[in-house]
């Protein structure tokens, strides 16, 4: 398998949490947003949506990281990213999407660089905003989170899920925007254990062929 | 099952569209935006997200749309909302993410009560946020449509799909704020036919008990 990814995209992010949990070896091929690389013809070929990360299987090129993990999911079962039953599985899947949907798409890179232009932002502007949707997102998945997780390992019962991929990500940017994380101690100690995990630690920005 | 809803919450149509394509029977309970019912302690203590909309199945609260709709369609399998190969099922999940992560969280209330608020942008500013996102998101849209659409009945194939129940809230905003569509004729087609069914009608804003 070849990702298309960048080091610092949070969705790229996910997507190499899950190949490394999986076990699957890929080759990554770096596209830099800072180059624009992700909307040059050529990518735009393979993946319409022009976005990080993508993946290629055998030829076949899949967008979009939530589908990307649900494919890896049905394409190697073990370990499991969902729970068996549909109850546990929608709960999981609500606690991702709350990062998904909620915190992520409003604090990614072409968002604040909107507000920086059109909207004539200073970083002032632009890190209040991005520090208010990771608080409003994280409050509600606390709640979840220390009703759900059973040790402080895994956001949901005891062992890993779809949403312990996005969360990590998610922590690691909340962190680089010096977030106040002090409302959030069940999420922050079961980053902290997720961030231990091999598959996790290989995965991190930083440790990327195309880190700068 | 009760459904906690808002007759123009985009998240609440989608839910209504898969209830009733499914066939299932259900109760619907309004929480209106305006009055803040969705913040009150009550709603919070059902759904921690204190989001629209929310499944109360037999006691079980499920939130997150697009949770409800994979748990429904687990739960009632016929007709299914994803086709039968992880291929398949990936590019259908990653149409219908296109619009739940790329479109519709930026333009979602609350973020243009941001815009106008501490951001202080007119109905000016605050249309052209709406237009640019739900047109940078609807282009690659166009293209997956373009080449997985069968008719132009529907975006995947010639059967329904999750894609199919993002698409029709999506374009009903998108004409709301007299975007422009000219550039998407697959995506207009596709919605002018799924606007037609029984199920997609049943479930618009302007037919709910709680329309104003």
């Amino acid at each position: 398998m070849k990702l298309y990814t960048f080091f610092r995209s949070s969705a790229a992010f996910r997507v190499r949490i899950a190949l490394n949990v999986k076990g699957v070896q890929y080759e990554s091929i770096p596209k830099a947003f800072a180059k624009n690389e992700h909307r040059a013809a050529a990518y735009l070929a393979l993946n319409p949506q022009g976005l990080i990360p993508a993946l290629d299987d055998d030829g076949a090129v899949l967008s979009q990281s939530l589908a990307i993990i649900e494919y890896l999911d049905e394409r190697f079962p073990s370990p499991p990213f969902l729970p068996v039953t549909p109850l546990d599985r929608a709960r999981v899947r609500s606690m991702a999407l709350a990062i998904a949907c909620e915190i992520h798409p409003l604090n990614n890179l072409r968002v604040l660089n909107y507000l920086r232009g059109p909207l004539k932002q200073d970083d002032g502007g632009v890190n209040t905003w991005y520090r208010h949707w990771v608080t409003e997102g994280f409050r509600g998945l606390e709640q979840q989170a220390r009703a759900y997780s059973v040790r402080q390992r895994f956001c949901y019962g005891d062992s890993l899920s779809l949403t312990d991929i996005l969360l990590v990500p998610q922590m690691f940017n909340a962190r680089r925007f010096d977030t106040d994380l002090s409302a959030f101690p069940t999420l922050v100690a079961i980053s902290t254990h997720l961030e231990s995990l091999p598959a996790f630690a290989a995965a991190r920005p930083e440790v990327q062929p195309d880190a700068t």
